[in-house]
């Protein structure tokens, strides 16, 4: 673990403490992000309530929170637009809204699923949280899509909005009824920016989620990394622990509701150095290969991306701690501790 | 009818002659603009299909039709996303993508409501549209509501977007839809912003559907206009005549398709100013009265808009040709002519 802010003690514990004995919903608990929430939330010693639909194929599965002691918390399987998503919401200090569809192809094959699982459920679910739930700090994760092709960087929160995807659209509608509700409702709601994550929890075995689990997936495999292009693209990879950070200290902090905040990270590294850290850190003898661009995602390629994170660091004392390449081999040895193989993803 | 531009000759006929013999769809068509765009279409000679769903409340009202001649077009009733809509959209030249839900207040109420009529239903349309008529030049009406709060004035098309709205929030969804499906199945696919816009036709008889119809409610009962605030906000309007010229023209230009266009008006009048020229056009001895916003209206009070259009005049060689002065006339002997009564609404 590197320190990597002047401003922010990273070597202080990660935060969070503020919630013991918060009741926190966390909606999407069972996916990648959602569970590391989990986690962290219930170290804390919060009162954790997971809402997931556990959509086939999305990347929400049980076994992500399987090392948590049983009955330790709560998990409701339902759509955050159920009335059951509404009853577990009753009373909440906390809603980490992270529900939703992330796969940028899913979204262009199959347009109305994404909107429905992107927009029109969480305008359900804001109309039950100012219901049942109108004290609650409400954070949603957004995504770096909403920028599209980058017109300079790094890309802070003032670069225009420009999605080039179904999911970056629908994830753009999903902030601004996430911020009218705080504006027209009074709820407390922020929205997070992310842009590329990994980290232990994170769904190997499908394409579309984001090159960074197929990076993992290869070279845990030992097979060779396959980047698009020539690799000297660049992206500012985040570990899932900083986001959980992040994630957190929107929660508690006074000053964020009505904001947006991106995430990044210091370090915007090729994807080819990405890719040699990855295999650097798996061992599986694997190399790199580098193949045109398939004509069916060039519209999707918008260059290198490197998020401007001064706003999160400045108003939330938010900054990443981990470095790729730290990150990456805890990662790496997360999924090898726990035997990974393809059939168990 | 006053010369309005220095650079587009407004004594030339109005556009549209190139479309004599085309299939030109047009959805929302029996509403407001939509009705209007028929009938220039008609006087063009096109081949109309208008596909309007009817929706109760919505502003479509099949006598906005009444006047063309029997059998002269096609009308389908049905939701665009349904596969009625797909069947006329078959072979279209053009389509004229009006249909939507305008009343701010009515987003607010019922946002899934909203949701399913602006975007959800759009989406499913240009599905059917890139399948069955990939050649059809298609032209979306949009609204100045998705720039929200004027940052500057005139606005133009860089604008920051921050609708302020569920409306404004699904109409930018629906632009960005539009624009989406150009980019990546080759549509061409052109986004008009639409501010104040008056004119025959309008429905006169419902709250919600902007200040324009009220005011000329009011005038053509002889009763006091009511300004909100203190009159000095200014407004741009756009009389419909004008609108039909720009849905023509981005239909022909060959530049228009991925293009997004605010129309606009070099008069920015008061809100003041224009209910007294509607009180003069109407001569039934009404009075304006100033009131405090309402409670529930403050967080939708943008303060003053005014469009730049000179984006438009550049590539579509669009301006305005009705000054308000002469178009309210016009309008209030619309409705004078038809005898207009609240319970003809």
């Amino acid at each position: 673990m590197s320190v990597t802010s002047d401003e922010v003690d990273v070597t202080r514990a990660r935060p969070g403490a503020d919630l013991a004995g918060a009741r926190v919903v966390v909606t999407g608990g069972l996916g990648f992000i959602g569970a590391n929430a989990v986690h962290r939330l219930v170290e804390i010693g919060a009162s954790v309530v997971v809402v997931d639909a556990l959509v086939p194929h999305h990347g929400g599965d049980p076994a992500n929170l399987d090392e948590l002691a049983p009955g330790l918390i709560e998990v409701v399987v339902a759509d955050i637009a159920d009335g059951a998503a509404a009853d577990a919401v009753r009373g909440a200090d906390v809603v980490l809204n992270i529900a939703g569809q992330v796969s940028h192809l899913d979204s262009m094959e199959r347009p109305l699923v994404d909107l429905e699982l992107n927009v029109r459920s969480h305008v359900a679910f804001l109309e039950s949280v100012r219901r049942v739930a109108p004290e609650a700090a409400v954070v949603q994760t957004s995504t770096r899509q909403v920028y599209g092709r980058p017109q300079y960087l790094p890309v802070d929160e003032d670069h225009p909005t420009h999605p080039i995807d179904v999911n970056g659209i629908d994830k753009l509608a999903c902030e601004q009824f996430h911020l009218l509700y705080g504006t027209r409702y009074n709820l407390r709601t922020t929205v997070l920016r992310l842009t590329n994550v990994y980290g232990p929890r994170q769904h190997l075995g499908r394409e579309g989620l984001g090159f960074l689990p197929v990076f993992v997936r290869q070279a845990l495999l030992g097979e060779d990394i396959v980047l698009f292009g020539d690799g000297t693209q660049r992206r500012d990879c985040v570990h899932v622990d900083d986001v959980v950070d992040a994630l957190v200290l929107a929660a508690l902090t006074a000053d964020a509701p009505g904001e947006i905040f991106n995430l990044g990270h210091e370090d915007a590294l090729t994807l080819d150095e990405i890719a040699h850290l990855t295999q650097l850190a798996a061992g599986q003898g694997g190399g790199i290969r580098t193949v045109p661009w398939p004509e069916d995602l060039v519209p999707i390629d918008i260059g290198s991306f490197h998020g401007d994170f001064a706003k999160a660091k400045r108003v939330l004392g938010w900054a990443p701690r981990i470095a790729f390449r730290d990150g990456i081999r805890s990662t790496i040895d997360h999924y090898i501790d726990r035997s990974w193989s393809p059939s168990s993803t």
